[in-house]
């Protein structure tokens, strides 16, 4: 019986997760959940699983959830400290790690330091602390297993081969929901258009990142972190249906790719179970049914991010804070509808153009390049919009 | 520097090998060749891979090459002596068994027995002997490879995974030549049109087999051998494009596939670098060049054999044999212009209906049925045709 702790739970990854272990109940135990502020289902997850700890992120919301709760030996916190305490706790055997954005980090840090099986669904952790984060799991001997199904395709990919065999690993686009857009129609989309993805359920965020692929430009860097891949060993490729995650060519010609139903449960799954499998919770892949996989090359000109991507990639250092940082400025902005779609792209790109490299070793310097590029960007939207 | 004993040498599979041993000289030395009657070729190949001992089916053969290599010190053998005698020699480090139908058993036999790896591209041989086989290389501690581009998929997608996980291996089937024709034109169907394979270059036999699905049948009954998989684990998908060859579906939803350019080439340099890799002598696979890769549901109607090869695979014991030695006796009357396209299965249904089932231990026992079958099968053709 493994013991799971949840940060964010209340998320899309947090519902999925618990989603999995309520079919897989004698091999998983709840212990902790940190959630932001839907009291309302937090407090649903409780009464369903019972973890003796809970994090919340205002004061509040944390007394509420105390009150509702007095009978019971729940322990009820607050803030970065109580998330920081769950992601830390060394009686935890696998962190789930799903809260959006740089706020995932320092809770991934902790428990990447307290030597668990680190679930990582945030990889913004990966794409601005990489380094670090190695560097601190070889250290403690946690170990981190990707939740995206695109990395989660990777490892699999990978097991069994030899490193020195790989030439290249792709991993796969579903082109977002503006893929057959014209170009000219895409400045006029709407957040809720930008909000409607064709494959995957996920937070508003990574929906929007997929709509501009900058979600695929960071996974691109999250995959140089999370296998130690060089950035031209590395490649995009659209795929409209979302049934093959990765494919990890080989230097013999061979390819192996991982293919599931598109459905996050499956890579959770997976990665709470690594390196041991468990029964599916969904219906099997039907190819038959599918019919067709399509794949198409990257059209830089529809999706001018994900060349910045690369160009982060390749330059390492605070290059890809910087990227992070204006894009997750930009994305907030569009979804605030203070900037058209195709304005995240311009405003990343000012932002990014002003950024000069800089060395980044710790938590701190990563912080502070975040925080400066967050001001740059809000400032160019200001100005500018 | 492997020594590589090539049986079946002048044909295409044989001539593969060459040319992947060819691009790859540091790692590869050819002791060996048996060939049939292409004397022309052979006589090439022993120029330029300079091997100690060939063998060829015939006599006079044998002594036109003895005679053309006067000076020098290659020994020149015949007939099945000559090929055992190649097959079981204890100096080669893989044996490629090469030679089409069950007269490559005997002489896979041979490698096996004198506990070679051996790289096996006869399917016939695991179809009527899969159970002696094994148990022959369970002796000699023999590594039997798979050659066909299927189970060699299949190999590469079990690497690194725990066996009780997998759930489901499908091999994948072309469809052959005539996937899109109507039912009604199948009767039509002339041996120059099976034989235009629309993406493998191989044999005439094969070939035929993959027009009619009996192929993929045959493979089947290869892959329970190979890798003990139970009857119901098996499955069959027609992918017209022949990019994917085999999916591994794991308890969990995940899918595990091998794609690769559709040249043996490719499995061919599995099987000999085996458990390792080396670089490829071919382009790479460009998934945006070839757009879609396309999944159908096996028709049963169009591919009658299909359904007999699954009741053999069931049915075990010599059912297999019969099917086998059925369909070699029904291909060739087909090639040899004696029966019509669509006879071919309507003779290997006739012939198997009769057969008693029976245990088949030794070698002896399963060429019984074999000559059983094949008088049994050309009586059929002869009364009938």
């Amino acid at each position: 019986m493994k013991k799971v702790a949840i940060l964010g739970s209340t998320g899309t990854i947090g519902r999925n997760t618990l989603d999995v272990i309520r079919h897989h109940q004698k091999h998983f135990r709840v212990t902790a959940l940190a959630a932001g502020s839907n009291i309302r289902l937090l407090e649903e997850q409780i009464r369903e699983f019972r973890p003796e700890i809970v994090s919340l992120e205002r004061k509040e919301d944390a007394e509420f959830i105390r009150n509702r709760f007095k009978k019971d030996s729940l322990r009820v916190t607050y803030g970065l400290d109580g998330v920081l305490e769950i992601g830390g706790n060394p009686g935890n055997d696998i962190v789930v790690s799903a809260i959006t954005g740089i706020n995932g980090l320092k809770p991934t840090l902790a428990a990447v330091r307290a030597g668990k099986s680190v679930a990582l669904a945030n990889k913004e952790s990966m794409v601005v602390a990489g380094s670090l984060l190695r560097a601190e799991a070889r250290k403690s001997g946690a170990r981190i297993i990707p939740v995206d199904s695109e990395h989660s395709g990777v490892l699999q990919c990978l097991a069994g081969e030899n490193r020195r065999n790989v030439k290249k690993v792709t991993l796969t686009a579903s082109g977002g929901p503006f893929f057959r857009t014209s170009l000219s129609e895409l400045r006029k989309k709407t957040v809720e258009e930008a909000l409607a993805h064709p494959r995957w359920k996920m937070g508003k965020k990574v929906t929007v990142d997929s709509a501009t692929l900058m979600n695929k430009g960071l996974e691109l860097i999250e995959a140089r972190w999370l296998f130690d891949f060089k950035p031209g060993e590395l490649d995009v490729l659209i795929h409209p249906q979302s049934i093959v995650h990765a494919l990890v060519e080989m230097r013999d010609g061979s390819v192996l790719a991982q293919l599931s139903p598109t459905d996050m449960k499956i890579p959770i799954q997976f990665a709470l179970t690594y390196p041991e499998r468990e029964d599916a919770v969904l219906p099997p892949l039907d190819l038959a049914r599918i019919g067709a996989l399509e794949f198409y090359p990257v059209e830089a000109k529809r999706y001018p991010l994900i060349r910045l991507a690369t160009w982060a990639l390749r330059e390492g250092g605070s290059a890809a804070v910087a990227l992070n940082a204006a894009n997750e400025v930009a994305v907030e902005a569009f979804l605030a509808r203070r900037i058209g779609f195709l304005a995240i792209s311009d405003v990343v790109h000012r932002a990014v153009d002003g950024h000069e490299q800089r060395t980044v070793r710790t938590l701190d310097d990563i912080l502070d390049v975040d925080r400066l590029m967050r001001e740059r960007t809000s400032q160019i939207i200001q100005q500018r919009y």
